[in-house]
């Protein structure tokens, strides 16, 4: 019962098995290109799935998943769900109130009763960041975990399906100039997508936003930083719209959101300086005629429906292949004396 | 993105496709005679798996159903859950708070993005009317909508379960005497009673209640108005009792639940005008001592605990001819470059 | 609609059949040897099914299990729902405010009507003692019934769970002396052990606690009563600790946390006056600090996680023997045409 919550370190060796298989998926943070382009690969597959007549297929039948809920995100859940239930497992949804786990024990005391069960995967969403690193410290050797977003960390699913989308379009993210727009600052989305992007060989990372939601020294990650949106999305070939986070924001970041559209919501006529055949990207739920315009939302470069499609197949693929790295020849069970003698 | 809930029209244009086929389950109104026998008849089938000691069929395996639900109903949704695993489909239990929904945009974006996760039906319950019928005008043409109920427009599969229920007691429809008794003004399902009773042929069909309860032109749906219970009943083959929805009425409607139940309450003493072999329903929960007394509730003419057992046949059926109305081969998915290129 | 739920009476009779055989589990009183055996020797063979890489075996296909819960219990309820995930039993979640169902009558039409949905089995959990009893008096023949802890008065399941666990660790519950420590009175668990432990054969069972948490008259279930832990502990093969439940207690049992702690908080210290391979049972979730010390908790002696392991197979075991004393052949089902002709 050592440590609580903090700053997550060495993910990439968290994440990884010593013949370097991912265990876990915590963060894009730390995993190699070839890792990233396995995942895609492997969604690939399961895209099609979603097509057929008979989505389901056996691949995870007899394993237990469960979602482990520290804020509620009925969007998030449904989709982990609905991939879960495709590979044919079974799915629990546990909600904790994260007011009776405030202390570190009582979350240690919650997950060790959970991996009594004999579950084989935790997908974990919390309001702190690090939450999904500290579970995945402390779980028994036979258990995944899945980071479903933690604070303002990591959601590293939805940057992955956020690669695939784009992958679909243009063939490679290598050589893409990209643009990642709005609130920076309190988007656990956005640092996802930057580690995803380098790794996968974007030639540029733009971030565009007010000063007030620019994190200061975001520049060390390796991108430019823009104030003004025109000159931040000029010639892009993909442009990623951040949900703005009113529930995040702390008063006086904003003057409103009248005039956060006026400067920085997406619009036609802004977009007409993007490369003619950019694709506009947004992971909802949508603020119409605040980070985006209805036009441009559902208009013809839009891909934001396929976002959600593909979140389904990205999901699958994390989930088989996380759970893949566990064979049953070597899987090390919590053995049931090991705890009591 | 045009339009909001409002006035449903044409829902039997809705409803069926280019070769009569049932696609959406919205309202018994509009649906030919052939359609509702089609349904009664597939329920048959059903009414017997729930009594096997495996109650499941594999019909509708790997596909995917949401219920969708706006307004929590505990009673339909189990329902519709047991409906939809008995037939081994997939169900997530979705429930959207209103607030969050009031616009009709919001409303599609939520429906754009669970369409996007390639489900192949919504069951959806809305307290506004004609909820479902703009769902069902706005989804993919790979999706199934059943309406669960809908402000105080219908309640199909309510009805269809009234009917199933009848006919398994008479042997038809054809010929009967029948009343609806009670708070017709706030109740979803008296509309979708009368218009299945007039398609299946009814002799008769008659409404009963204080004039505070009856809507003004009721007539004109073709059934006869009574404010007297007794003469309301007299030699009726069949008395529907509807709820008396307390948390809908607004204030001076009535002078007191005593004296409703003094003067429409139904109790054994007046239930002898009925004919002798005459069958009570109510679709629950029962307000005993409001609407019936418990004598005729739990006594030898009511088939109320029948209702609930071939409701989920009734429900069943819904689904599976719906979805068997889209073949395989058939299927127009939702393409997922469509939108996009 | 005959009475309301009291105190429960006979359920030696209401749990078997004619022919002994178990047909609901309501309590650990009244069971005979055989019958508590039976369990335990089935829950082996389940205990095993937990660390296959496919954890479900097929012996409760088709079968409908709600779980009925009258107050909220996300630890038991996630149990109950793997148990039965793992039989590949279809499970339903309905959780009912008790407010609604103050009334005997109320609580009779919630049962009446998901019964009426052909289910096979209800978990019912309930504020009120004898709330099971009173429910499995009511339902259908062909439906059982399991206790998943009703008021004060039992909680047979985790009873039996421990039953599994001492038997795990000592060979047998015979000849063992064993203490029960800490808030008798307020304890659900504690009732069903006695009862459990007498049956099994245990030489000696004591209770340990405050005057204030020690129910009057106790001793005559044949328990020794302690005030003094470490009197109470001494020469002890098995101590089973109980939850504080500080949300049951009315102000004035009991100074401060701090000084239960001192009195009666279980420390590694005070646990060396037990036998030298004494172990600790405690059923979750734990008050560290309280009851129990960290130290012990986590300690060599703690089989405290095995508990939640051994859960699932006792509760598979539970479901898979009731259910299977209604083989298909003599299955009862309430006759559909019983209730109205």
């Amino acid at each position: 019962m050592n440590g609580a919550p903090g700053k997550p370190t060495g993910s990439h060796n968290l994440q990884t098995d010593d013949q370097g298989r991912l265990r876990h998926f915590l963060s894009t943070e730390g995993l190699s290109r070839e890792t990233l382009l396995g995942i895609l690969d492997t969604a690939e597959g399961f895209a099609a799935v979603g097509e057929r007549a008979v989505k389901n297929v056996p691949l995870l039948r007899g394993k237990t998943i469960i979602n482990l809920f520290f804020e509620p995100s009925t969007r998030t859940r449904t989709t982990f769900e609905l991939a879960a239930k495709r590979l044919s497992a079974d799915v629990l949804n546990v909600t904790v109130a994260t007011s009776s786990t405030k202390k570190g024990e009582s979350l240690l005391d919650t997950l060790h009763t959970l991996e009594a069960m004999y579950c084989d995967m935790f997908v974990v969403r919390h309001a702190d960041s690090g939450a999904a690193h500290f579970i995945a410290s402390n779980v028994a050797p036979h258990i995944s975990v899945i980071n479903g977003g933690d604070g303002r960390h990591a959601h590293p699913t939805q940057a992955m399906l956020d690669m695939f989308t784009i992958r679909h379009h243009k063939g490679s993210i290598e050589g893409l100039c990209t643009a990642i727009v709005g609130d920076v600052e309190h988007s656990r989305v956005a640092r996802s997508q930057i580690h995803a992007l380098k790794a996968l060989g974007a030639s540029e990372i733009r971030v565009v936003g007010p000063r007030t939601l620019i994190p200061i020294g975001i520049e060390d990650l390796g991108v430019k930083v823009f104030h003004d949106l025109r000159e931040g999305i000029r010639d892009t070939d993909v442009i990623m719209m951040l949900r703005l986070q009113r529930e995040r924001m702390r008063g006086g970041l904003l003057p409103s959101m009248q005039e956060y559209f006026h400067f920085y919501g997406l619009t036609e006529k802004k977009l007409a300086v993007a490369q003619p055949d950019a694709i506009v990207l947004h992971p909802g739920p949508l603020n119409r005629g605040v980070e985006i315009d209805s036009e441009v939302a559902d208009g013809s470069r839009s891909v934001i429906l396929q976002q959600v499609s593909f979140g389904i197949a990205i999901r699958m693929a994390v989930m088989s292949i996380t759970l893949g790295s566990h064979p049953k020849a070597q899987r090390q069970h919590a053995d049931a004396d090991a705890d009591a003698d």
